[in-house]
């Protein structure tokens, strides 16, 4: 297998449901087409698609959502998939992708629901964090922060690394901020957003889990050896895997490990967590509005209106947001954060 | 026929389209349930049904609403039913059920899409207009105003009327006003909505409308020569009635008449003509919001929802209205007036 190029890794697990109703559990938020044409995931795998300088992709995801995964993977590329039989959090979830690559492999861990606007500015920025991962950093994106956000984690920068003009080293990660904090850090500065993406070399993430967890990296060391392929499936053995206990490669990793460095990342990255994110992510017209369906607004600014179905018409409102989903009508205040 | 008693007539013409999408032309808004458990037909019918003071109903409709009526109209209970061939507005309609009356017979003419809170009141009301209208007066309503409304039409209250404790001349009828007009009107007193109800004689008021409007009374006099009885529903002459040139009882009569009198009645009247006034004619809890069908809110203030089918979640929002009909949400503001 191709060490040189960056493996991306995309992990598909949770089921977020803040964006209820269009994302359930039989449709989570990967799988929707909520900014652009394309799913939140085949934005992810075409955004890491360019051959140059990246290796077939390897896709975690959970059994119920395979179906999914497989209709939505490009006609023709090469990919891997990796079952969880169950979800066991993101440091489980990567060790199950490093153990299927060369120790000397770049991976490049993406989650598959997130929406960045900017492939340029996100393949420079992988670009600078493999070439510190090859040299042994664990490399987390640092998103360069536009709002005092509570719902992030944060990263203070720390010195810069020598020879790596945009790399430095992590001075600490922070939890997720109370308002106070969150706007001393913007008013501060060289603190960034942990967005949830990281490059390591395969053999580097799985030594620091050794260290650091060494129940989980065993676990997942035996769920692999049990394990069985199914052509370009990999199924864990599901009993080695089961008892795994859940932690994100944050807590398990990044925050234990003294080789952690971050490139700062201004793509235009959004986590859509919210229903008024995607409204921001989404095209709008020159009032604010933005709409996907059978919709008449009149006198509105700042709407967004995504029925599935149903016309719907909304009269004299501003930073509201309506969602029509089948059976199910949202309709929320878009003036939050 | 009784002419002791007053006899409703209540006039079904017209379709509303301001409580789109629920009122449509299939479904007007006399037939809805839009506030408590009955239609505002049939609660127009039930205010009237008091066998001491009314005689049996007459109901004008549209022969495209006839299929309603028949299925609003009370168990057992007796009716006539004039069909229109095609609608001519009020001054026809109320003659047409003129003809079909001894003319000393008291006519209460009621629209079937108002609602009136405070049946009490409407009674104590329409036996003083009875008693002015046998008298030879012909009686409007005057809906205390709480706002100054420029939706309606105002009475002038003249002097009052020896002999009829609540009963006066009207000074003059006023076309609906601009803002600031209508706020004299409040401040200064003195002026009533003009509701749409009136009573008379049907015999002085084919008197004047023959004096004021002698195409529409012969024309009308005609059609209901020409007409065929089928049980209790009566079928003018659709080709004599056609011929009429649509104009409103206010217009055609009462503004000309020097026999127009008043009776001021304070009854919790709405003509139910936005979805903010069904709203408020609503029960409310005590944030203000009011539901019909299933509907979840979370931190809402002064919101309506009405869904014939599919679950409203309202987040967040105030004064607000949610109404789901079939194929089609309506989504607006519910701060206008």
């Amino acid at each position: 297998m191709d060490t040189d190029r960056i493996t991306p890794v995309v992990l598909c697990g949770g089921s977020g449901t803040r964006l209820w109703p269009r994302s359930r559990a039989a449709a989570p938020k990967p799988f929707l087409r909520l900014v652009g044409e394309r799913t939140l995931f085949e934005a992810t795998l075409a955004r890491c698609a360019d051959d140059a300088g990246f290796a077939p992709p390897i896709v975690v995801a959970g059994r119920a959502h395979l179906g999914l995964v497989e209709e939505q993977l490009p006609e023709g590329g090469e990919c891997r998939i990796v079952v969880e039989p169950e979800g066991r959090n993101t440091a489980a979830a990567i060790a199950l992708a490093a153990l299927l690559l060369p120790e000397d492999a770049v991976m490049l861990v993406c989650p598959s629901d997130h929406h960045i606007a900017d492939d340029g500015a996100f393949r420079e920025a992988a670009a600078k964090a493999a070439a510190l991962a090859r040299e042994g950093w664990l490399v987390a994106f640092g998103i360069e922060p536009d709002r005092p956000e509570t719902g992030y984690g944060y990263i203070r920068r720390g010195e810069a690394i020598g020879g790596f003009p945009g790399g430095f080293r992590v001075e600490r990660f922070v939890e997720k901020p109370d308002r106070a904090r969150a706007e001393a850090f913007l008013a501060e500065g060289g603190h960034s957003w942990n967005g949830g993406i990281f490059a390591f070399r395969a053999g580097t993430y799985l030594d620091e889990l050794a260290r650091h967890r060494p129940a989980i990296a065993g676990a997942v060391r035996a769920a692999v050896a049990g394990g069985r392929e199914d052509g370009r499936i990999f199924h864990p053995d599901a009993a080695d895997f089961g008892r795994i206990v859940p932690e994100s490669v944050d807590y398990a990793v990044m925050e234990n490990t003294d080789r952690a460095a971050m490139v700062p990342a201004a793509m235009g990255w959004s986590d859509i967590g919210t229903w008024y994110a995607v409204r921001d992510a989404r095209e709008r017209d020159a009032a604010g509005n933005s709409v996907r369906g059978a919709a008449d607004l009149l006198d509105c600014r700042d709407v967004l209106v995504d029925s599935d179905g149903p016309r719907v018409s909304v009269v004299g409102l501003s930073d509201v947001i309506v969602v029509v989903d089948g059976d199910e009508v949202l309709v929320t205040s878009a003036s939050g954060g």
